[in-house]
């Protein structure tokens, strides 16, 4: 048994994600499935929207100019030739005099060029005729053709996750299916003969396997398209098995990292493929590695939940959403406040320090242990302390992240 | 062909949403599917975690206040015993001058109270004996029983939408299944004889069916269990079978929700329930309404895509957050920054404006038209003109909502 003989700079780990991963391929999906994912590519607008002008009031559609000097005391009147309906144009065309019962959306008829609102119209003669109270100037009431969108510009770029309404304007031009980047797999090996599967009831000396879970939940988080869970025996070969069974993308490996006897992770990650990290100087997730099988990432994680935590959200989750196309900044919304109480850390370590915010101020919880799961319940978020300082004095304005969204 | 009669205010319709709908009841979940759930109850801890005593590092278990005086220059011997793994306690107990092997996670030996990290530990004579250079306290190293978590305490409260690490915590002490707040299903009723199926490509005058796609993403962003589309044909006997079918929490008609001759919907929910709203002094979603069948409510939302956004986020999007346990409130990020233009509005009404964000400032886009869907792709998010307010004069600091998250 000996301790780590160097720590890796958490800003290594980084780097070394960063350079080794690439965004995954593409892939098509259909617009049912297209919200939250990533465009690969720039979408060009096929067509314009509208394609033709058309309605945007319920109303009557005629030549504007012939509306000038109408108001509520001196109406003008039109003949009303017949209506246009969305997708049912009228056939003929708007002369002088005469005017079009149209809808909103409904294309505006050749010859006619504004449109008159309901409110400001009444029929007369058995809807025959139609008296104008107001004059509308020539364009009212129309929209354009291509005024939402031109035939042939970029719609959206390559990168952008897509929003509920992208995949609205996408679905009104008629790009379907569409191309997004590949979500990613994980795979979630959990050692440790100590283990229950998540879901039982805790015994005797057994503790029940909760990172498994946990691990699953911040990986759909982070756009995993699947997180299969496997528990894994103690010792060589059942390790190594697992490493050279798993398909996936990514592989999580959670306990059985550190340099106990039991730790049979790191010395199969060498004997397969490369450990490249092993050791972070990172509080409380010093034990994590990283490493390759192939171009594959396979991160060790603390089997300490909050070590676990901490490590899959600076390391793994980073991989995750660079793969995906994601922006790889931590995913949680940040708040700047100040610090209600110092925090102690030491130069050359990272510190991850779960907080609450109350009245306005971030308050470090007082517990350290990394096995203080409900430390991340109670808690509302973390504070990062970088590896430059020696913590931070109370009263300093620094960023918390929240774990919980805005909603 | 006439106007709205009366428009509504929009905090009355928040208030009907408010006053009318109640969480949805519980449903039981496996942990595998409870994060982002919302949980009915409090849930008690049934036993603490730790269960027992157990070693906090890699090292060895022994009596803390031997070891005082230890140091690299003299340190101290203890007969080493046996091992504490994870899952397999030490059998016997430590004993004056005596220690055993323990790894992180293991239970501590009866008779040990701290335990000696390994890094200050050699061990000699063939792992008979080992030479301790470090003195530690009774306790060191050693996470205490129910000291993350007191058996018989509130774990986590009624109402929590679980994040990542709760469901962790529920897994370590064996709670699962869990309670948590049934998710609302709807239904989205797309009515317009115009309009092609989305996934379509528009041909001549007909344009395709945007807002189903779209308002389908936002339930699931709002919790939503599943999201029906269903394509109906204009017509009162089409929209009449398509309301009597519809099974689910809650309806959303889109298109057919004006005072125009071919909005058959606020009719027919007046004959099969309740229509409360008709009518919402909202710009740009003055269409929109709100009715019930009994206890289901039925937004009638327009079908300009922009109004249909906004009506969809302030009162159906509401409504689903309510019944799956969520904050009503907009589940947007917000910013408050300064307006680098005004924006006009008028009093007694709400306005919905699209803006974007650069050098630090809100800019609100120049269109204004509610089809222009791609102001909702182009923009960075909106800003809300409350009721009251005539507008907000440029350099005014207002809350932007964001369209995208923090990440």
């Amino acid at each position: 048994m000996r301790g780590f003989q160097e720590r890796a700079d958490v800003a290594a780990v980084e780097r070394l994600i960063d350079e080794r991963l690439r965004t995954l391929p593409a892939e098509s999906v259909d617009l049912a499935h297209a919200a939250g994912r990533v465009l690969t590519e720039d979408v060009i607008a096929p067509c314009p929207v509208p394609a033709f002008d058309r309605a945007a009031m319920d109303g009557y559609s005629l030549r504007g100019d012939e509306t000038f000097g109408a108001d509520p005391y001196s109406p003008l009147e039109f003949t009303v030739l017949g209506q246009a309906l969305p997708g049912r144009p009228f056939a003929g065309a708007v002369g002088q005099g005469q005017a079009v019962r149209i809808m909103t959306g409904a294309p505006v008829p050749n010859g006619a060029d504004a449109v008159v609102q309901a409110e400001a119209a009444r029929e007369i003669d058995g809807g025959a005729k139609v008296q104008i109270s107001e004059p509308v100037p020539p364009g009212r009431h129309i929209g354009k053709r291509g005024e939402d969108i031109e035939g042939g510009s970029v719609l959206l770029h390559a990168g952008r996750r897509l929003r509920p309404q992208d995949v609205g304007v996408l679905a009104s031009v008629g790009v379907s299916p569409v191309a997004v980047v590949r979500r990613p797999t994980v795979a979630i090996l959990v050692t440790g003969d100590e283990l229950l599967p998540f879901g039982s009831k805790p015994t005797g000396f057994q503790i029940v396997d909760s990172n498994s879970v946990m691990l699953a939940a911040l990986a759909s988080r982070d756009g995993a398209a699947t997180a299969r869970i496997q528990m894994v025996r103690d010792g060589h070969d059942p390790v190594r098995r697992a490493f050279d069974e798993a398909t996936e993308d990514v592989l999580l490996i959670s306990g059985g990292s550190s340099v106990g006897q039991e730790d049979h992770a790191p010395r199969v990650l060498r004997e397969l493929g490369e450990l490249c990290i092993h050791g972070v100087a990172l509080r409380p997730a010093s034990p994590a590695g990283l490493g390759f099988l192939g171009p594959r990432p396979v991160f060790l994680l603390p089997g300490n939940p909050v070590s676990c935590l901490c490590a899959y959200d600076l390391f793994a989750g980073r991989a995750l959403r660079l793969l995906g196309g994601r922006p790889v900044a931590l995913p949680y919304p940040t708040r700047a406040l100040p610090l209600s109480r110092k925090i102690a850390s030491v130069v050359g370590r990272v510190d991850y320090v779960r907080v609450r915010v109350s009245e306005g101020k971030i308050e470090p919880l007082a517990i350290s242990g990394a096995s203080i799961l409900s430390s991340t319940t109670r808690g509302d978020g973390f504070v990062i302390v970088p590896a430059d300082l020696e913590g931070y004095a109370e009263g300093t304005m620094v960023n918390v992240f929240l774990y919980d969204g805005p909603s």
